[in-house]
């Protein structure tokens, strides 16, 4: 048995979440489907589930740049994927991924995990970024998919002063789905708001002469960066809804701080849309501690 | 009778390009019924025809980011969307606009021209940028609708030698749809090809200390910048594409050098994708000389 670690990324708009559901389109589901077809295995085999974990499980709409997932694989089933190529099974199998899956699920690489690592309990931190577009944000209609559009100025100051409450070992009950006996402290490692500069796409130095200069493609957005240990559900998308009813006036920082001080799921925002938010990147260990992280996090960890 | 002047930007990929065609959904069609419904005009009106004017006529799948049209229009008819706000009326009209407009056409600005301006014809020059991904970019899912992925690692130092051969004035014959009557001679600015770098979305100076840095969007991609005062049909896209042949090893430099001296249309490539070409920019002249470009383009040109 062979477990591999699966670096991808997706654009959410066209799933259902990351998780399997029946008969809806799911990023589990499109991929283990991709599985059960080049490696030949049929999906009622029950001695080979091909069954992904990840690390953080996205939820409708939510994209991904750099997910993590891992995946236990007999040898003999792995060792299908390589044919009459001589590459690596790893790059096989990237190969024959790659050539099935829809474009809207791109595989970064695959390769055999080290020992003792678990994609979602041996994470250390994950981060997500939420995208906005205000009122003085030139947006462009191309990134409408990945940017949610306010009609609002927004205050930064005051958002990131909202923020800043948030870093730190706290109950984000208030800004959380029920989870019926789990718990819903987390700890916030940064958390920020930031507008984009205008930023030419070709940096000066490596551009001709030309008097105009093409901007980056995201300059002018307002962007909300938060890194976490973990994170409750819809915990994210319910601070960004928070912070911007702050920053754009409707709501005051006493507001957002009487939420931080009292957890509490009345009275709060609900999740705010999807499509700005994007899961960034997942930080593990160095190998020689993923197992003893692992084990750790499933003894605290019911969520 | 008021000239206007509007911005726009557009996601082509939902267009059969800009020129209105019947039974097509086209920009240029889509702007115009929305003027016609929030300026309450009949289509068939023959005095206020809501005829846009634009600087350039992207074909079906090609975006714009910064995009100019201009528009004549009755002041009579144009105070009609002011309405009850006491606002300008190009303000008015923006605003009327973007509650109708879909969300792949945005409107920057609209201004009253100043005199003489003429959207196509006052044009100094044109910027146009592919953007693809190579063998070595990471390409983001979420921008695959405005970026050309191709499974090849490219040579861009061949590529640029190959670009740097469209500066100055050229017959663009091998690179061009045949247009009878007209010219496809061009004078070609600035032209070549660059690797983005990882970029971090928010600089360093104003992020926090997180171990992660998200990179921007577009970090890694390869992309073809071209200023040139107007471009023949299909120009850019056959261009890019045998740019791109050169730089996978499948043409020599020598092949694309003899198209450049050559103007002949057999044997060249063909337009390349249309999802990685943006127009991103139009530059015109100084008001006062708007009048007098316009008047020497119109004597020359007839495509």
């Amino acid at each position: 048995m062979t477990r591999l670690r699966i670096d991808l990324a997706y654009d959410g708009g066209g799933f259902y979440g990351w998780a399997k559901q029946p008969n809806l389109r799911t990023v589990q589901g499109t991929i283990e489907d991709a599985l059960h077809k080049v490696l030949r295995v049929p999906t009622d085999d029950a001695a080979e589930p091909l069954r992904l974990t990840v690390a953080g499980r996205t939820d409708t709409g939510v994209h991904a740049s750099h997910q993590v997932a891992h995946l236990d694989v007999s040898d003999e089933v792995l060792n299908r994927c390589v044919g009459h190529m001589t590459i690596p099974v790893t790059e096989a199998l990237t190969r024959r991924l790659k050539a099935v899956l829809p474009s809207d699920i791109v595989i970064h690489g695959i390769a055999v995990a080290p020992v003792g690592f678990d994609a979602r309990f041996s994470a250390l931190e994950r981060t997500y970024v939420y995208r906005v577009a205000d009122r003085s944000s030139e947006v462009d209609p191309r990134l409408r998919g990945c940017v949610l559009t306010v009609d609002e100025a927004l205050d930064l100051e005051l958002m990131n002063r909202a923020a800043s409450l948030t870093i730190g070992l706290h109950d984000f009950g208030s800004f959380a789905t029920p989870n019926p006996g789990g718990t819903t402290i987390r700890e916030v490692k940064t958390a920020y708001w930031r507008r984009v500069p205008i930023t030419p796409l070709v940096p000066d130095e490596m551009a001709s002469h030309e008097a105009y200069r093409t901007p980056s493609l995201e300059s002018g957005l307002v962007v909300f960066t938060i890194v976490a240990d973990a994170f409750a559900r819809n915990m994210v998308r319910s601070l960004v809804g928070s912070c911007i009813k702050v920053g754009s006036g409707r709501k005051s920082l006493e507001w957002f701080a009487g939420k931080m001080a009292e957890p509490v799921r009345e009275g709060s925002s609900g999740p705010i849309a999807p499509q700005g938010l994007t899961l960034e990147h997942i930080a593990y260990p160095a190998d020689d501690q993923l197992a003893a992280r692992a084990e750790a996090i499933r003894a605290v960890r019911t969520l």
